[in-house]
This record gives C-alpha cells, sequence and structure tokens, in this order.
C-alpha cells in the first residue's frame, strides 16, 4: 500500500462474531476501508508496533465487566499501538510525530489533536535511547501496570515477600525485576520448566515454580514457606485462592489481572479463600495503570534507569504483519511464550 | 448452683465432635467440671450474659482459616461474655468488678490478671447508664465491628451510598444506623419481608430487598439503580458478586463476614466478580474488630451518643441457660431472627 494524493486505504482487523466457545482465529477478519479526508485537528497515524495485550480478550466477549465496552462486531479493534504521523491537519501531531495511542490493530489510525486523555495520541520522546518500540513494552503500560501495581496498589515495603503469577509475562516480569531492583524477596509461577529457570537464572527471583507441576497450593507454599505479604495477581481463580492462603497478616493483593478466566470457554471456579482476608487483615485492590496516570513520569524514569544500566530483561515474541494480531492474541490466551507479545507492521 | 468455700464447679458448653454435615444440637454437650485453687493473680467471673457471633462457627470445623484456632473437643468453648468477679486473688480485678472478656459458653470462667492484650479480661465502665449486656453488644464487639468497618476500613465518604447485607442482624443493624447517622444514603438486605420492613421502618434505611425475592444482583439493582460506593459485606459468596458488580469506580468493600460460607455443609459458590475491582479500582479490606482496637474508645464515645439521643435500635434475642447457647448459634446461622443473640445465665 502506498501513501499518495489518491485517498488511502487504511486495513484493520475487525471482529466478526463473539465466540461462544474457544477463541479462534476464524473470529476475526483483516478489512481494508477508506480513509475519509481529514478536517481540522485530525491526523493519520501510520502505526509500527502493536502490543498484544490480555484485557483485549475481554472485549470480545458481550459482558458488562466495567472494563471497555465490548468491541462492535464489523467494526475496528482497539488496543495500544505506536506509529508515526504520516498525514496531519494538526499543529501539534506534524507529519513525522511520534506517538502512542489506544487505536491499534489496523495499520493507519485517523485520531485528532481536540480529542485528550486516556488512550489518544500521546507525542513521545524518542531521543535519548528510548525507541517507539519502547512504548508499547517496558516504558509503555506493560511497565507501568508493573510499577503501579507493585508500588503504588500493593505499596511494597522493604523486605516484603512478594510472589507474581505469569511471571514469565510481560508485565509479570517486570514486576520480578522491578521487585528484585528495590530490594524485594521475590517469587514467581509460570506454566512450564523453561520458564521457571528463566524466572530464576534470567530474571533474578529467589524462588519459582510451575502451577502444572501441581496445585498452586502446593507449590506456592514451598517457594514460600514463610508465607507472603505481596500478591502481585495475573491469573485470579486458583492462583487467588493460593496466595490468600499464604498471606501474612496485613498481606496486599494488586489485582491486576485474571486470565484463566477470560476465555469464553473458561471454567476456572470462583474465589473461596476470601476469609482469609478477613482473618488476616488483607487488602486486595485491583487497578489499571490508567488509574495512576500522575505517576507515569516518575515510573518511566525508575524503568529508564535500569533500562540504561543495561540489566533489564525484556524479551518480545514479535508477530510480522496485521494480520497475525489475531493468532498472536491467541498465543498470549494460550500462555506459550515468554516476554512481551508485539505484532510489527514492518515499517 | 451455689458459691461456697468448697470448691465449686463450672458448667461449660463443649464441642463433643466435628460436624461432617449441617451442624446440631448433638455436637454439643453441657459438662460441669471442678475449679481449679486460684494462685495469685487470678481471679473468677460469673458470667451473665454471652454473645452469640457467627465466627464461632468457623471453631467448629477443623480448618486452618487463618482465624482464631479450631475449639479442642471435649474443652470448654470460647466467646464474648460479660460477668462480675467473685472470687478474686487479684490486686486489680477484686469481687464485685465488671468484666468483659472472650472466654465465655461457659457459667464462670477463670482468669488471670498476668494475661493481657486481645480477649483477656477487661474492666468495664458501667457507669452513667451503661449496663453489663451492652458490652456484649452495641458498646461490645459487635458496635465496635460495626463501626470499624464502615468508618476505617470502608472509609465511607459524605455522600455515600452504603450497602450492608444481613443488615437486620446485630451488626448489620448497626451499620445501617451508623451510616444513617453519618449522613450516608443506606442500601440493606434480610431474609424475608419482615426483616426488610424493620430495616426500613426501625432503622431508617433508605432502600432495602429480601435477597430470597429473587437474584441477589437485581434486588441490589433496584434498590440502588446508581450503584453503590460502599460494602459492608456480612454474607459473602453471590451477595459479594453482587455488590462488585454494583460497585461505582473507586468503591470500597470491608469484609466483615461470610456467613454463606461458614456451615459445614454450604454450598455457595466462590466469588466470580473479582475482575470488577480491577475495571473500577475496587478496594476490598477484610478486618476484625480487634485490628482496630486503639479506635476503640472513639468508636464507643460515637455509640453512647446514640444510645444517649435515644435513637438507637438495638433488639435483643435472648436465650435463656448456658445449656441453649448451641441452639441459639443454631439459630444465627439459619438467620431467623432480628437483631442481637444473646444468652442470659440469669444472673
Amino acid at each position: 500500500m502506498s501513501w499518495s494524493v489518491d485517498r488511502p486505504m487504511a486495513r484493520q482487523i475487525q471482529l466478526t462474531r463473539r465466540p461462544e466457545g474457544a477463541l479462534s482465529a476464524d473470529d476475526f477478519a483483516a478489512r481494508s476501508v477508506p480513509i475519509e479526508p481529514l478536517v481540522d485537528g485530525d491526523y493519520v497515524v501510520r502505526n509500527a508496533w502493536l502490543s498484544i495485550d490480555a484485557a483485549t480478550i475481554l472485549r470480545i466477549g458481550d459482558l458488562a465487566t466495567g472494563y471497555l465496552p465490548p468491541f462492535a462486531l464489523d467494526s475496528p479493534m482497539e488496543g495500544w499501538a505506536v506509529g508515526s504521523v504520516v498525514e496531519s491537519r494538526s499543529s501539534r501531531f506534524q507529519v513525522g510525530t511520534p506517538v502512542l495511542h489506544n487505536y491499534g490493530w489496523r495499520d493507519h489510525t485517523v485520531l485528532s489533536d481536540r480529542v485528550t486523555g486516556w488512550g489518544a495520541g500521546e507525542i513521545l520522546d524518542v531521543g535519548s535511547g528510548r525507541s517507539l518500540r519502547d512504548y508499547v513494552g517496558r516504558l509503555g503500560t506493560t511497565g507501568l501496570t508493573a510499577w503501579a501495581g507493585l508500588v503504588r496498589v500493593a505499596a511494597a515495603k522493604p523486605g516484603d515477600v512478594v510472589y507474581v503469577s505469569a511471571g514469565a509475562g510481560a508485565v509479570g516480569g517486570m514486576v520480578v525485576q522491578l521487585a528484585k531492583a528495590r530490594g524485594h524477596i521475590v517469587v514467581a509461577s509460570a506454566g512450564s520448566a523453561d520458564k521457571v529457570a528463566y524466572l530464576i537464572d534470567e530474571l533474578g527471583a529467589d524462588a519459582a515454580f510451575s502451577y502444572r507441576d501441581g496445585p498452586v497450593e502446593a507449590g506456592l507454599r514451598a517457594a514460600a514457606p514463610d508465607g507472603i505479604d505481596v500478591y502481585f495477581d495475573n491469573v485470579g481463580g486458583t492462583h487467588l485462592d493460593a496466595a490468600l492462603q499464604a498471606m501474612r497478616a496485613g498481606g496486599r493483593v494488586a489485582l491486576c489481572g485474571a486470565i484463566s478466566t477470560y476465555a469464553p470457554d473458561s471454567t476456572e471456579p470462583g474465589v473461596r479463600n476470601l476469609f482469609s482476608a478477613i482473618a488476616k487483615g488483607l487488602t486486595l485492590k485491583g487497578f489499571l495503570a490508567r488509574m495512576y496516570a500522575d505517576d507515569f513520569d516518575t515510573a518511566r524514569a525508575e524503568i529508564a534507569a535500569l533500562v540504561d544500566a543495561g540489566t533489564l530483561r525484556f524479551p518480545e515474541v514479535v508477530s510480522q504483519g496485521l494480520d497475525q494480531a489475531p493468532a498472536a492474541l491467541l498465543d498470549l490466551l494460550h500462555g506459550g511464550n515468554i516476554g512481551k507479545i508485539l505484532v510489527s507492521l514492518g515499517i
């Protein structure tokens, strides 16, 4: 596709039906639609990278979760993306400006500088060794979510034992490393022996276990025999139940994700150990990164310091081409990968 | 039974087996045991009133809940009681002193002034219109639990919509009235039309519904169509799920009890709506009154002001005689009564 004086086309991934059983690539279609002429304030971003995030799965269903609304059928999906402005009727977002926004899952996105706030276009600082790609990864929602959950939501204190589930995932891996850098004792879980080795050998977790080796409760007890003070929850369900059981008095849970419950065909049972929260005075606090937007500069500075020190591991699994985005999302749901899942649009 | 120079007997309720199915009065026995001669610091309280509390049910099972340990079989049970000292080798707890302690379910309790802290004997102020009985009720753990959960745990703010389950129970009724006195909009649920009428007509709740009239979620939506900010949870399970669904952004849950899950034969499903906590930034915080002991003077002063104003409703259901304590506990579990359940020892 070329960008010419003729009105160009934007290719986008659309949801074509709501799955009743397991999610499949057949629930999506890649379609091209014309880009309408711009009005004042509009600008077009050619997207370079898409972030693949678990929460997207929630918007594929039609449940009122209190999160963002379900995707409309036969309309472009949404998600974090970075790219550069290629056409503009905005004085702020001039051609060539690097931009982060939440209207990805398409190769070109039309935005307006009259729309502000969460998800709207944000001009990025890509100097000083920061790449565009960092902003759909370690300096984007992934890194900010990890920082906000650990530092602000769970308020991890010196000496705390911090447990992270899905520790080999993008957010989980950031939590492990931020927690280690902050001096906590870190326990992590994941779904394979390879991931457990990665958590210990690469990320520096003090202990790790695979939830596929036996009940989470037993794995956690072996990894943290004296209990835990903080649980960063990416999984929900039985992982949360096990963490509640292992918590010491006054412990805190940052509820970040519940991927075990997201799939339309999930059979994960409900949480049964909430009485532990009463008996031990525990706090469970849910959050989305955007609730801590006032802290993003602080968070990015702390993460950037680890990047600059060369100590931060942030592996990326990159799919090539927009049409691969649904398959990348299915990979995330099935948990086969280590690290951040991205789609490169090849520019 | 008389108190004489011969060593007297103490009658006590003992748990004789751990029920596998439904709890029954046959799981308990009333037994008399001799009171050993006192040593220095000891004193004997003749108990006048026993408090019947839901949490006692948890100690009848043998699960490690993180709460107080399970009751030993064929040993005296425990629970809040008030009475007066009838024999003493303590200089602080002299004969005639009114005392609150957690070693009830017996007619006489031997305590020691060398034991301090939670559950140990506390000398009561029964002047100024405060009766002994108040300290197993509105000025005891019941009232303190209601105050701590509403004020400190949920941190209810002016204008908040506060929802209370088991609103016609002892703690729930106190929450309704404290919340109304503090200017909140109050929604309550209970298990019968009589209780709903009591909540509205006697306690002043702004709206109330019976969970037996349909799904809790539907009842709550009708009673609080614009959602809730605070949920004081006495029930757990489906009530908690409905509250999570109804919560507005930034809402807070005080996890006080989960009576729907306490019975050994409970089939209450697990909690499934915790994702709502993520999407809406909700906080769930568990507590026991004793975690807020530093606030007890403040709490009692606020409750006492309502007592003195003559506006506080605190109905009591009184069983006569120690041997009725197991039946009173079963009544509490089955939810038939309005207000506080007490056992009078007839002195």
